[in-house]
């Protein structure tokens, strides 16, 4: 397997990137890596790799490209003037079938934009939408989508990631029959944005849906494990993820401050720090698994730009399992019968 | 000080409203309660309490109303024949100005349009909107708005929120110049919706306001302790409120967990209960401080429908803080000067 990683663009530079690239081709010896960015920096990195990381190093290819698309760079930018950045060339180079999929931890409207337009949609779909599996209860995990692609979603589009989070649930975690269920600010049938009581009507008249279509949902249902696939406009995903970030971050915080003053030293670390790590990770999806960029014709998957090392390992697992389950093609085939 | 209290609506009956209502009246000596609901119920809970709270219940007066408004009730059922039920009469005794404010854990949609209709709106206000203040680092607070009473809001209602959440902090809080924020997708200028741009543009062009506009922020910042406001739709505020209930739920469960297995009984038990019972309060602002309903000629707190007598006590405090503060006075002052 060969995919596509863009190196640039992380809030600390290509270090850590490098160093999770490195870790996946360690452990998967059927695995090559193309690395996109400035190749005297990349070789600096990975020449700098602990050893066990270094002997898998032949596996990370380069491919020179000195500019890099900024993090305040507008989609309209980089569409006109971004052609000759690491995340085009990333792109592109998955667009000619040179690598199965890409990765990227940089500017998320740039990266959709870009990948719209390299690898072109599915039929039927319009854009891309953002997704992860948030953590919830009793082990579970719910796809949440979209997560800031789009704005303002039509009831027709909210249909769309409706399928699109159904065929990840199904495809990737081998769920056969996801439950399925709109956003919304209350249970009841008369509530919410127009957009989302269309889509709803959508649903309940389709005639046979290839997941089971469960209604509206709010927020706290996301973590409850009774969903596999909640869909929202961009604009509620992205805050209730970002949200959820902030709240988990200073909840760990608090939970941390609150045993220190009550454990002293050694005690502390040893039960209150593996407790709150494993938690830290398990609470920051984005950070740690990556997101799916979906409906395209090609696997593209959006790692955090704050991301550690490990992150990016899990960014670049997620699409070798993309890969694996040849998510586009499925979803394809799932949207020509029941579109 | 006299409050009007709606004992109907909650997930487990009046008991645990009554209670927090004598709670109240206990540590206030110059606070009286009118209780709305059947009689014959509240006089049979009043019994029940606890010998400390029994001494001040000649201050927990009864408004006997048999109707309630039920959990399914629209806001249309309510106003066309919600007239005689006990959250319509404890507003109406809020209108008639027998009490200084009401409390309710009724059916948010029904409260919303019955508070509308029997207290009006500000000038200048055309909904009301729901806020809360959510816990953030430094031990600071954010007010979110709007929390669920209004859906597709246009860019003039965001206004209208900025205003409301900035005299709240104000006058409530007593900060200055409270930092207000719109809720938006990215802090670029050209991200997010249609009428969250607009707002942008609407605030950046008025000439002076009553607060210190930030521009955009993201659902992380809620809890970083730098904005005192942050303003949204009902309908991406509803979805973050409540995913952070059900996230900070899961973490505590989670948190609990974990410390259960690797200390036994006892010692888990005086380390980790009362640290976790804290947390639990704290983040769980609806559920513990209430939310207030602004914009109308009159006070109205709604408290969360699970609430347990402490949450509803908290309730009350927050009822009796807007009243000290002669709250929607100050807030038509605000407005009219800079409306």
């Amino acid at each position: 397997m060969r995919l596509a990683i863009d190196v640039m663009g992380g809030d600390e530079g290509p270090r850590a990137l490098i160093e999770g690239a490195a870790r996946a081709v360690t452990d998967f010896p059927g695995l090559e890596l193309i690395l996109f960015g400035p190749r005297q920096q990349i070789e600096a990195e990975r020449l700098r790799l602990p050893r066990p990381l270094a002997a898998a190093t032949s596996r990370l290819a380069i491919h020179d490209v000195s500019q890099s698309v900024t993090t305040d760079a507008t989609a309209g930018w980089v569409l006109r003037h971004g052609q000759s950045t690491s995340m085009a060339q990333m792109l592109r180079c998955v667009a000619l079938g040179n690598a199965q999929a890409g990765v990227s931890v940089g500017n998320t409207a740039a990266l959709v934009a870009l990948a719209r337009r390299e690898l072109g949609m599915l039929s039927g779909m319009s854009r891309p939408a953002i997704s992860t599996a948030i953590p919830a209860r009793f082990g579970r995990r719910c796809y949440l989508l979209d997560l800031g692609a789009n704005v303002d979603s039509p009831a027709s589009r909210l249909v769309e990631f409706a399928m699109m989070g159904a065929a990840m649930a199904q495809q990737v975690d081998g769920i056969q029959q996801p439950r399925v269920a709109l956003l919304n600010v209350g249970a009841e049938s008369t509530k919410g944005s127009a957009s989302v009581r269309e889509a709803d009507s959508l649903l309940r008249a389709a005639s046979s849906l290839p997941f089971a279509y469960h209604g509206y949902a709010e927020g706290g249902d996301i973590f409850q494990g009774n969903l596999d696939v909640i869909v929202c406009d961009g604009f509620a995903g992205n805050a209730v993820l970002k949200a959820s970030e902030g709240l988990s971050g200073m909840l760990v915080e608090r939970v941390q401050l609150a045993f220190a003053s009550r454990l002293r030293g050694r005690l502390a670390s040893w039960i209150a720090k593996p407790v709150l790590k494993h938690l830290k990770q398990e609470l920051d999806p984005v950070r740690y698994n990556g997101a799916s960029l979906l409906g395209l014709q090609g696997i593209v998957v959006k790692s955090h730009g704050g991301t550690h090392a490990d992150g990016f390992y899990f960014a670049i697992r997620r699409a070798m399992r993309e890969v694996e389950h040849n998510l586009p093609e499925r979803l394809a085939e799932r949207y020509s019968i029941y579109g």
